[in-house]
């Protein structure tokens, strides 16, 4: 490349005013400034989560709908002004949903409400009648001989409460995501779980469920809150309860799904890339409003910031939405392969929700710990804390590419209603509050502003072993 | 009958100190400490609503699970000391619920929950696909000429809100009782309508719909709120909006229903009967737990108490659960003609749910104020005050008695979540707050601690014609 004396003239001239400006990031005040008026004026998110969820429906993975939901991303992104947009597609097991029908035959006849779990086996064409075996915990059907269980309906029961941390869903999610394997391993016919949710609706909670290597699946099911009480009321009348279950979901063989990539070019190539973004998928029984379509709306609307004439960031901000995070987190981990040889210095995603982000927390390492603090400085006002570095590596989308030593950001949602609507039918727009989504784009506008212009190095985050 | 004359010295001799006691009924520090008793202590009602909704469950009206129910309020009153327990019959139109579906075709597709209304006609197994023509009220629905409704899928919302005194089902709900005659009558090929309620959720409202005579069925449901709203969405898009609705109710002729009947008898017989009671039956997607299990419970909680030894009424207090309120009041039209040439001098019934009473309000004559001022001073503590004589007829069940010139007592819950769960599949137990259940209890036992123990002649309402 030629390099004109012109050229470098101009870039000694432009260095004279402009080196500290540059190196120093955008000051506290201009961050504020950034900060509050997506706070006060964003449009773009609800319009982004109001489209996706109204022109698309639910976006179940590697399905003909998340597809059109890919088409409508990249139309949208394009749109925006983002560059670079493009899919990038990986092949996946698919799993469709079938009919779903439960009712009690004895002792008192009546109908339950349920939905199979991802990934649940069927009962065939004509269902099946067996007896209930109740655990009141995922625990209890681990101890539990597999005399008692064998041929029975396996029900599991928990007793998640809403945290702010949304912190009980690892714990008693794990009647979902082993309860059933546990069932099979011990000959259940089927199980039936409470659903993996803390609200009194008649929607149930799916959600994947895994089996192991071997492991046969055996239909599997989620009851509402109502549903799961009353069989519990029933069974504690001290009679025999049986029930009859008819789950027809199905296997149907490897398709396409796929991610949806677009950048914010940075100035300076060699700072590494800022990755942000949620997952384009959702679970079939709702809209995927909170999950996860404000997650990409969120950061897709802090990105664009930065797209405005006069706000080019120095690092590259990348936002990805995500394909087939609900059965596995087959988009992150397609990601991470793709892109191994990108640098990439920070990376955080949006994928609990939209109510009011009252967390902020990172693994920046000890060098880049005034980064941190400048973040808490422009977080504070808008009523988020500086949390202590998470045990995890900060979500299934990005947590493929944070395992590789990238340093992660997390902003944590209220969690206080989170797991009302999650993965049910009332998963739909609106559940999301405007307010409270503007709250959460000023917070990734300051968080982008801050990392994504900072003038020291951020390095990789040195492994723990 | 032979009368000893130790039977009459007996009559005497107890008439001496009694009937200033008798006469003046129990004195309001009595009234108060019964009240009080069974608001701190009652747990009649929450088990009569426990038990009809776990071993019963829904009861549409003139199917088995009706004719369940009453056996099981036969056994549960008997149980309980009523006396006079019985059944009576009557025979009555049979509609029941087939599969509902419902989807966008275009321009976005995507499946939309709904659920028929009672007495809705049926597509066929095939359903119909039609053109969605959209009115924001049903005036705009009654304006609309015919031209712009033939043949097409009419879509009809509102903007109920959640009132204390449930005031909107009046205005709001025309929608549903109304609207798909006018849209019938318009030459519609179906009606959906925003849902008549008020909560966020995925759950239809079902409730009952009139055809006028020579008018016939067409296909009517009701879409979620949810649903509606993304429907207006899609609609506001501008894009002509196709649906596929499957709608396979049926009306299966004739079949029997029937009030269970239950007595607290009185002391004096002249004095005339106070009813009271709620219906039996419920719509069948929940388990009716509110709708009406709470008031058929709570009625005969505050009853029970005047079983008890010493405790024995001046009048009769009566407990009627009636059956099939919810298709249009059959119950208590039966009722009142079978019981016709009984004196009833005071009515009411508990049908909205069991959350806190606020107000209550009678239709004493002006000869009886001094009863309404002594109810109004035995509820006062508890949080309900005194209203106006409303208009109307005290409810659907108890009103063919009260048009009779029955007195009526209304004792007023707060309505403000009553239509977040009214007819939907969310009608279940856990919707009851046992501590506001007590409440209701505590109420209805002054009232009838007053009222049946009334020295006073209660007279008939004088006509207003």
């Amino acid at each position: 490349m030629r390099v004109s004396v012109k050229s470098l003239l101009l870039a000694g001239m432009l260095a004279l005013p402009l080196p500290a400006l540059a190196q120093a990031g955008p000051s506290a005040a201009e961050v504020a400034a950034m900060r509050d008026t997506a706070l006060n004026n964003d449009t773009v998110a609800w319009d982004v989560v109001e489209g996706l969820t109204t022109e698309v429906g639910q976006r179940l993975a590697a399905t003909e709908a998340e597809a059109r939901a890919r088409s409508w991303a990249v139309k949208k992104l394009t749109a925006l002004g983002f560059k670079n947009v493009h899919i990038e597609t990986y092949t996946m097991p698919v799993w469709l949903r079938g009919a779903e029908e439960a009712s009690v035959i004895a002792p008192f006849p009546q109908k339950l409400t349920l939905a199979a779990l991802g990934n649940s086996g069927a009962t065939g064409p004509n269902g099946l009648d067996a007896e209930v075996v109740y655990f009141p915990t995922f625990a209890d059907l681990q101890a539990a001989p597999a005399e008692s269980v064998k041929g029975k309906i396996v029900f599991v029961s928990h007793a998640m409460q809403a945290t702010q941390d949304g912190s009980h869903y690892g714990q008693f999610g794990a009647a979902r995501r082993q309860g059933p394997a546990v069932a099979a391993q011990k000959g259940a016919a089927a199980i039936i779980i409470r659903s993996i949710g803390t609200d009194y609706h008649r929607n149930p909670h799916t959600g994947v469920t895994n089996w192991p290597q071997g492991v046969a699946p055996i239909p599997a099911a989620a009851l509402t809150l109502p549903d799961a009480e009353q069989l519990e009321r029933i069974l504690k009348r001290g009679q025999p309860v049986k029930l009859h279950l008819l789950l027809t979901p199905k296997f149907a063989g490897t398709a396409e799904s796929g991610n949806v990539v677009a950048d914010v070019p940075g100035s300076d190539p060699s700072a590494g890339i800022v990755l942000v973004g949620g997952h384009l998928d959702s679970w079939d029984l709702g809209t995927g409003a909170i999950d996860d379509g404000a997650g990409v709306a969120i950061t897709a609307a802090a990105a664009r910031y930065f797209l405005a004439p006069g706000k080019q960031p120095r690092r590259t901000i990348r936002v990805v939405w995500f394909g087939a995070e609900e059965p596995g987190g087959f988009g992150g981990e397609a990601y991470a392969k793709a892109h191994a040889n990108e640098r990439h210095v920070l990376a955080g995603e949006s994928d609990f929700g939209a109510d009011r982000i009252w967390r902020f927390q990172t693994s920046l390492p000890a060098s880049s710990q005034a980064i941190n603090d400048r973040i808490a400085t422009a977080l504070a006002p808008i009523g988020i804390e500086k949390g202590r570095t998470p045990e995890g590596d900060f979500g299934t989308d990005v947590g493929p590419t944070v395992r590789t030593g990238v340093a992660g950001v997390s902003l944590s949602q209220s969690g206080l209603r989170y797991f009302d609507y999650h993965h049910t039918p009332d998963d739909t727009l609106d559940k999301i509050d405007p307010a409270q989504l503007r709250q959460n784009v000023a917070a990734w506008t300051a968080v982008l502003a801050v990392a994504a212009n900072a003038p020291e190095d951020i390095a990789a985050v040195p492994s723990k072993d």
